[in-house]
């Protein structure tokens, strides 16, 4: 068993991005430094943290030299090098672990876990080629989707088939790459659950969002979610069953699919996520601080919900309605600094208290 | 009139405590930068910023320096050195104003500035030597406090007068600073309005807050305060003419006495105030955004209290509850991240949301 980290302490954060730098902040309140580790010039994360490293993830002197200022290890995205985590794992410890990230970033793994679990997915079938492409279809029926195992976010990296005639195409779209074949949900809604889990084992789940998507990236979350109290408890049961099956240490999001004959598990995210972002404002402790008293080594805090929020994602020319949202009443901004605004990129979000 | 900062830009801070780090992740939050310029080493706001500048305030090329990287000037404390202000004060807009910090800067200013404005004040008169400290005895009588006129906070430069008798041991404590002569007043507790007037003259205040003090420091703030309905108009209503009357921009406190004769105005901090933390925890837009916002040209945001707050101050060895603390329910941790625990030394706060 580790101490739990003191006042002063450096919590090193693989990437710069907006969850970094919400990390950061979250830091800040409990007394920690950060030390962001990213390939990117000035990132996100960089204008709010003590420390900053501008190096690619094989360069093994800059993670070495990274490792060595900091107390713990966490990151913000899964797509890390397995390499750089390699390197990093004896020398520092790695919250949330190694297993929780091979998982996740592989969506074969990930569907196969969450059926071991006992737990509903999609349907689904391995694709390396048009065979299995073929077997897939056969089996599972179209409309479907395929989708890389590695590497996508945000709709990237998918391809739908509207019936057997978009086999090639999907095929194309792989680029060869391994793939997933999923089968569609009829679900009503989409709903998250937000669920930390600390060092010693103790879980805590914030209240589930409902997300509503627009071109594939998250549009708005809002909570309460439409749930009724026994898929409420489902939702929350069946997280804390995730976060303990992988010992994790820190935030998840799972999303989940909301159906007449339960809950289906749509994916898993081994970080802070977007659909929690409205805890900022409806939480005394968000999920950001949720995570960094877990890597730390601290109690969870109390995620109870002092309000209802409708969080909104700012994407691209959104920025152009700062102004406006800027004097709504009841409504929190949070930008993110990116200096250039492009078209699907996340800007900043606001979050809505209702009551 | 000027554009309001846009994504990226940057604010300069002139102090690195706890209320620049504040003042900084409010200014993320915005898509700010912050650079911070403080003459000790390794302050809290360094954690959060996005560049420091460790320089005494009398290097006039590390103020220049600082004043060219960035787009506007606030501060965090009130005590900086008027030959700084004024090399900086043509280079960049100084936000609060000259005005406000040469009346605060003053206790014995500040006073005629706020009777003149027709506000109550405690009885006060101006006192150099033993003669003046008789007439000033002789004339509004004891119990009386002797405070120097500059450069007091936390109680430090004040001496209590219960008789004459104790006028040599006064005088004795000012070492020789031109020193204030205040009556007591019987009030029945404090209450403070945290007030924000933007760039082009829109005003803001938060719920006005009931403070507690202890050993001269401030122990908690709760909202709301015990206050009728009038008494909380009134209270709004001088700040918002101690604001105006200043063309102040940003973010301001207002200590009130509440006296059955109505409120008396004890003393003004042109700055973001401790009394106003539980603004963090209680409302869409804090203390620390407001005045971001307002130096930043932009236009205020909804200071609504949602949430009833305390805010306890934790001094010192309060440092040892924070284990106990970080697992109450319903209630944020602010640490400030200093590295040594003293007597007295503001190490962090808390808020206790009530409803």
């Amino acid at each position: 068993m580790t101490d739990p980290l003191k006042t002063g302490a450096t919590i090193g954060i693989l990437g710069g991005g907006q969850l970094g730098r919400m990390l950061s902040v979250a830091a800040s309140r409990l007394g920690f430094k950060t030390h962001i580790f990213e390939p990117g010039a000035n990132p996100p994360a960089a204008d709010v943290a003590h420390a900053v490293t501008t190096a690619s993830y094989d360069d093994e002197a800059a993670l070495r030299a990274f490792a060595a200022t900091v107390d713990v290890i966490t990151y913000e995205f899964e797509n890390i090098p397995t390499s750089a985590l390699d390197l990093l794992d004896p020398l520092r410890p790695i919250r949330p672990g190694r297993r929780a990230l091979a998982v996740s970033q592989d969506r074969l793994i990930e569907k196969a876990f969450l059926t071991d679990l006992g737990l509903q997915t999609a349907p689904f079938a391995a694709v390396d080629d048009e065979v299995d492409l073929a077997e897939a279809i056969e089996e599972i029926g179209t409309p479907a989707i395929l989708k890389t195992r590695r590497f996508g976010y945000d709709g990237k990296g998918q391809s739908r088939l509207k019936s057997a005639d978009d086999a090639q195409q999907a095929l194309t779209d792989m680029a060869e790459a391994p793939a997933l074949y999923e089968g569609f949900i009829d679900f009503t809604h989409e709903v998250s659950v937000i669920g930390t889990r600390s060092l010693d084992g103790q879980v805590s789940c914030f209240d589930p969002g409902e997300n509503v998507h627009r071109d594939g990236i998250l549009h708005t979350t809002t909570v309460p979610a439409r749930l009724t109290a026994s898929q409420r408890m489902d939702a929350v049961l069946l997280t804390a069953k995730i976060l303990n099956a992988l010992k994790y240490v820190g935030t998840m999001g799972v999303e989940l699919f909301v159906t007449p004959t339960g809950l289906i598990v749509n994916e898993i995210a081994p970080r802070v996520h977007n659909s929690g972002h409205w805890t900022q404002n409806g939480c005394a402790v968000d999920q950001f601080e949720q995570h960094i008293r877990a890597v730390a080594g601290w109690p969870l805090g109390d995620g109870k919900r002092h309000s209802d929020v409708v969080m909104e994602n700012l994407i691209g020319d959104d920025m152009d309605r700062v102004p406006d949202l800027a004097q709504e009443p009841n409504t929190a901004l949070h930008l993110y600094g990116k200096a250039k605004v492009k078209p699907g990129r996340k800007m900043g979000h606001i979050n809505r208290i209702k009551a």
